[in-house]
C-alpha cells in the first residue's frame, strides 16, 4: 500500500489515503500527471483554490538504487497553462520514502491575503507552523532557516521570493544532501502555485521510521550494483561523470545549435571559454570548496553535479548546468564563467527557472535594453529579478511575457516555457520534441539530439522524438534519473527486476511502455481540455521566417507532423 | 463600386480592387471583420506579416447624416488573440469617402529594425514617406508635426511611444474636426498592429474629388433630417448632449455596478465629485476653453464629446468618457477630475488604451505598488508609460498581463481585454455581454444595462444580451455612431431608409439583421480557429468565488449559457 497525504491549505485539514495500484507504485510522473488529470479542472486557475499541488517520489526511493530519488512535482502550470511534471534530485525523496509517504498533495488554497505558512510532516503527524519567518527571504537564507529550525537532515522544500510574488517563471527548491535547498524543480512556474496556497515551505523531518523491505534482498542488491555497473561502463554518463552536463557546450556549438544572441545564431566565437574543460580546469585551480564531482542524491554513481568556486576557491554555486551555462551564457553572448555562475547563484536565490530567465534576459537585450556580451547588466538585470523589480518581475515572468512586454517577436518558446539549449533550427529532433511535449518546450522529454544522422532535415524526426519520448519518460515514470536512461534504452529489464525484487509485483517492458505512454495520452488530454490547440505547439513566427545563419535552416516542421508526434 | 486599396508595408506596392457586394457597401465593421475572417489565418503571430491592418469608412460616409462617419478599423488583436474591430470618430472616414475609398487594407510588415513610414494618400496616389521625425513623440506632438506637414484638414491616424513598441493595449489616434489626433479606436491593441508594420502614420489628404451621388437627393435630405429629429426627440442622446456619457457615473453608482478600487465593489463613496454634474460644473465655471458640447465628427446632432479645461481655462483633455472616468477614477478610488483628465491627456499622448491602461493601474494598486486613492501616484503610474519604463510597459500591455506579472489573480478582464465600467457581478446583462463578445469585454457590444429588469439576475439574460447584440452591432455594422442605436432600435427603416436613397441599393430589416448576424458568425469561427476555446470566455475565477460585497452578487453564469450567448 501507498500512502497519499492530503492537506488542505485553506482548512489545515489533512487525510491520508492508502493505495495499491501500479500507478501508486511507481509513483513520480506517473503517479502525479495520473492525479492531475483525474483531480484537477484543466481550465481552472492555476493560481486558484482549484490547482491541487502534488509531491511525489518514485518506485525505488528510499533504496540503494543509484539515482533513484528523484522527486517529481505536478499540477497546473501557471507558465503554460496545460500540465506539467518538473523534478528535482535532493533527498526529498527519500525522506518522503522514510515517512511512509508516495505521495503528498497540497489542496485548496487560502485568500492571498492571509499569512506564510511552513507545513511540517514528520512521524507525528503533520503540523502547520507560522512561515512569516521565511517571507520574502532568499533561497540561501531560507534554507539556513529551515535547517536551523528543522536539522539540517530534514528534507526542505521551498520557494523564493519569485514563487511567492506569484511569478510564471518560479521554481521549487529541494534540498540537497548537506541541507542546502538548490535543488530545483525549475520549470513551468510550480514556485507560483506553492506561493498562491501560502505555503512558503514543505518540511519532511528526518525522523522517518519506514525502512524498505525487500521480496528478494539478495536479488535487490544484486540488481542494485548492476545499475552502478551499467551506469559505469556508459560512456555518456561517465563523461557527464567527469565534466557534468557542462559537455554539452563543445557538441553543440559543433553542431550549430548552441543558443547564441536570443537564438538568433547557434555558435558563439569563443565558446570554449565557458565550455567543460575551461569550467573543469577552473574548479581544479580555484581548488578550495571547488568539486568537478558531485552528487545531488544519495546513492549516485554518475555525480554529474559540480561546485564552482570563486577565485577565493569559496563556493560560488553549485550546480551549474549546461542548460544555464547555454542560456545565461551563450544565448547572452557572455563569456564568463564567473558571470554565469554569479547569475545561477542569484537565480537559485530568487527562486526563479534559471533557463527561462536567461531566456527573458535574452529577449531584453534584443529589445535594447542593454549590449549582448555585457557582464554587467547581465548580473543587473538578475539583481532586478532578486529584487523584485517591474523589470525584475517581467523577466521573472519567463520570456514568453517578456516578449510581449518589451515588444519582441523572437521570444525564444513553446507553450510559453522558454526554448532549452539546442537551437531548434539547426536539431530538428529536438525541435520536434520541443513541439511534441505537453509540458512546454524541453529537452528531457525525448532527447534526440545523440542520435540524429542528419541534424537539420526533419526527416524521420517524428518517429526518432516518439522514440526518445517514450525513453526519457521511462525516467521520468518511475523517480529515476534522467541519465539512467542511456545505460537502459535498450532493456528496460535491469530497472524493472528491480521493482519485482523490492515489491514482488512484475511489471513487463511492455505493460510499463503502455504506462508511459498513456501518462502520455493523460497529458496531451490534460492540455487539450486546457483549451491548448493544435496550432499553439508551435514556435514563435520568426523561427520558421528566417534561416539560423550558421545552418541555413529554418522550422519547415507542420503542424501535422507535431500532431502525429503528440499522438500515442 | 468600392476600392478597397491595398498597401503593402514591405515592398511598397499598392493594388486596388474594386468590389460591388453588399459588404463593401455596408463597410465598417461588416467589411473589416469579413476581410480578417477571409485573409487572416487565425493562427498567425498578431504582430507578424501575415496579419493584415484593414480601415473601412461605412455606407453613410461623406454624407450629410448625422454621426454615420465612424472608421472601423480591424485585424487580429494582440491583446485578445482572436478577431478584432475597433472604431472611432472624427474625420478620416469622411476624407477616405472624398478619395473615393470604402477601406485600406496594410498588409505585411518589414524587418523590424525597419525605419520608421508615413503612408500618405491623395488623389494622386499613394506615398510613402520617412517617418522618422515622429517616431518616439507623443500623439499631441505627431499630430501637430502631421498638420504641419499634411495640412490641418488631411485625415491622420497614428499612434504612439507604446504602439511604436508593439504593446498590447496601444491605440489608434484618429483626427478631429480640428485636425487633433484624438479620437481613439483604442481596444485590443491594434495600434501595436500598425506598428509591427512600420507605419507610424498613415494620412489621408484633404484634396479627395469624390462626392456622394444620390440616386434619391430630396429622399436622401429628407431622411437625413429625420435622423436628426429622431436623436433630439430621444431621452437618451439627448442628455448625452448636454451631459456627455459622464451621465452613467450616477447611473452606475446608483445600480452598485461603477467599478470601485480595482473592480472589488460596486460603489464609492463620494462618486458624485466626479460624476456629470460636477464635470459640467466644473468646465461651465472654468470656460475657457472649455466645452460641456462638442462633435467628434461633422455632422452630428449628439455633441456627446466635451473640452476640459484646466483651471486656467486652457484645454487639459478632450474628450472624457465616463468609461475613462470609471476605469481611471472610481476603480483607482480617485475623486479628482483633474487627476482623471491629466492621466487621460497623457493616455492619449503615450497612444495607450485608457480602459486597459485604468485596469492595469488598479491591479498596480492592489499589488501593493501604490495606495487606491493616491491621485499623484495615478498620475506617476501613467508617465511611466509614456516614458516607457518597464513598469509603464507592463502597465500598456493590459490588465491580464499587469495581473501575470504582478501576481494579482483580480486583473479585470475577459479574454485578456479589460472589463470596461460596469461591474459584472452587479449586473448580469453586461457581464453576459462580456462573456458572448468576441472581442474581449466589450460594453458597446451589446449594452443591456438600461433595460435590465433585475440587473442581479441572471434570468433571461442570454436572450436579453442577444437581443442588444443585434442592436449594437447593427450601427458598427454600418459605420453609425453607437449612440444612435436609442433612436433606431425599434426601427431601423430611417437608416436603411437612406441607403436606398443613396446607392438605389434596397437592404430590408430582415437582410440587414441576418448581415449582421453573419458577421457575429464569422468573427466567433475566427476566433474558434485562432483557438480560443468556449473555458476561456470567462472572468477569472475571484469573480465566481467572491461576492461583491454591495449587491451580494458573484458570477453564476455558465459555460453552457455563455456558449448559447455566442450562437447564431
Amino acid at each position: 500500500m501507498f500512502a497519499l497525504l492530503r492537506i488542505n491549505t485553506a482548512t489545515g485539514i489533512t487525510t491520508t489515503e492508502q493505495h495499491d495500484s501500479k500507478e501508486f507504485l511507481l509513483g513520480a510522473r506517473t503517479l502525479t500527471s495520473r492525479l492531475v488529470s483525474r483531480e484537477t479542472d484543466p481550465t481552472c486557475d492555476a493560481l486558484g483554490r482549484n490547482n491541487t499541488l502534488y509531491f511525489a517520489n518514485g518506485v525505488l526511493s528510499g533504496t540503494t538504487v543509484s539515482s533513484s530519488n528523484r522527486l517529481s512535482i505536478g499540477a497546473k502550470s501557471p507558465l503554460t497553462g496545460g500540465i506539467k511534471e518538473s523534478n528535482a534530485g535532493g533527498i526529498v525523496g527519500l525522506r518522503m520514502a522514510e515517512q511512509g509517504l508516495r505521495c503528498i498533495a497540497l489542496e485548496d488554497a487560502p485568500t492571498a491575503n492571509s499569512g506564510w505558512q511552513v507545513i511540517v510532516i514528520g512521524k507525528d503527524g503533520v503540523t502547520f507552523d507560522d512561515g512569516e519567518f521565511l517571507a520574502g527571504k532568499g533561497v540561501y537564507e531560507k534554507s539556513d532557516l529551515l535547517s536551523e529550525k528543522y536539522g539540517k537532515k530534514a528534507g526542505c522544500i521551498t520557494i523564493g521570493p519569485t514563487g511567492e510574488k506569484l511569478l510564471s517563471a518560479s521554481g521549487i527548491a529541494c534540498s540537497d544532501p548537506h541541507g542546502v535547498c538548490s535543488r530545483y524543480a525549475g520549470r513551468g512556474g510550480l514556485g507560483a502555485v506553492m506561493g498562491s496556497k501560502k505555503i512558503v515551505a514543505l518540511v519532511i523531518l528526518d525522523d522517518g521510521e519506514h525502512k524498505a523491505q525487500y521480496t528478494d534482498p539478495d536479488g535487490f542488491k544484486e540488481g542494485a550494483r548492476k545499475i552502478v555497473r551499467l551506469l559505469k561502463e556508459n560512456p555518456v554518463s561517465t563523461k557527464f561523470t567527469k565534466y557534468g552536463t557542462a559537455a554539452m557546450v563543445d557538441i553543440c556549438q559543433e553542431l550549430k545549435v548552441l543558443p547564441t544572441r536570443n537564438f538568433h545564431h547557434g555558435t558563439m566565437e569563443g565558446a570554449e571559454k565557458i565550455n567543460a574543460q575551461t569550467m573543469y580546469d577552473t574548479i581544479k585551480e580555484r581548488g578550495g570548496e571547488g568539486m568537478t564531482q558531485h552528487a545531488c542524491q544519495h546513492p549516485c554513481a554518475i555525480q554529474c553535479s559540480n561546485v564552482y568556486p570563486d577565485k577565493d576557491g569559496k563556493i560560488l554555486c553549485s550546480p551549474i548546468e549546461y542548460e544555464t551555462m547555454a542560456l545565461m551564457g551563450s544565448n547572452l553572448c557572455l563569456k564568463n564563467l564567473d558571470t554565469i555562475a554569479t547569475m545561477n547563484k542569484i537565480a537559485n536565490d530568487a527562486g526563479v527557472d534559471t533557463l527561462d530567465c536567461g531566456a527573458a534576459i535574452g529577449v531584453a537585450m534584443e529589445a535594447g535594453l542593454a549590449e549582448f556580451g555585457d557582464n554587467e547588466a547581465a548580473i543587473g538585470f538578475m539583481e532586478e529579478i532578486r529584487n523584485l523589480t517591474p523589470l525584475g518581475r517581467i523577466l521573472a515572468s519567463g520570456c514568453k511575457i517578456a516578449g510581449k512586454v518589451l515588444g519582441v517577436r523572437h521570444a525564444p518558446h513553446v507553450l510559453g516555457q522558454a526554448l532549452p539549449a539546442y537551437e531548434p533550427r539547426g536539431t530538428k529532433g529536438m525541435a520536434m520534441t520541443y513541439l511534441s511535449t505537453p509540458m512546454g518546450a524541453d529537452h528531457t522529454f525525448g532527447f534526440t539530439l545523440r542520435d540524429e544522422e542528419v541534424p537539420t532535415s526533419k526527416k524521420g524526426k517524428v518517429e526518432l522524438s516518439k522514440k526518445f519520448q517514450v525513453i526519457g519518460s521511462r525516467m521520468d515514470a518511475m523517480g529515476t534519473c534522467n541519465f539512467v536512461r542511456y545505460s537502459v534504452r535498450d532493456d528496460m529489464t535491469p530497472l524493472l527486476d528491480l521493482i519485482r525484487a523490492r515489491y514482488e509485483t512484475v511489471i513487463g517492458e511492455e505493460e510499463f511502455d503502455n504506462m508511459v505512454k498513456e501518462t502520455l495520452r493523460l497529458e496531451h488530454k490534460f492540455n487539450t481540455d486546457a483549451g491548448i490547440t493544435a496550432a499553439m505547439y508551435r514556435f514563435p513566427e520568426s523561427f520558421y521566417e528566417v534561416a539560423q545563419p550558421e545552418t541555413g535552416e529554418k522550422i519547415d516542421i507542420t503542424d501535422e507532423e507535431t500532431a502525429e508526434a503528440r499522438r500515442w
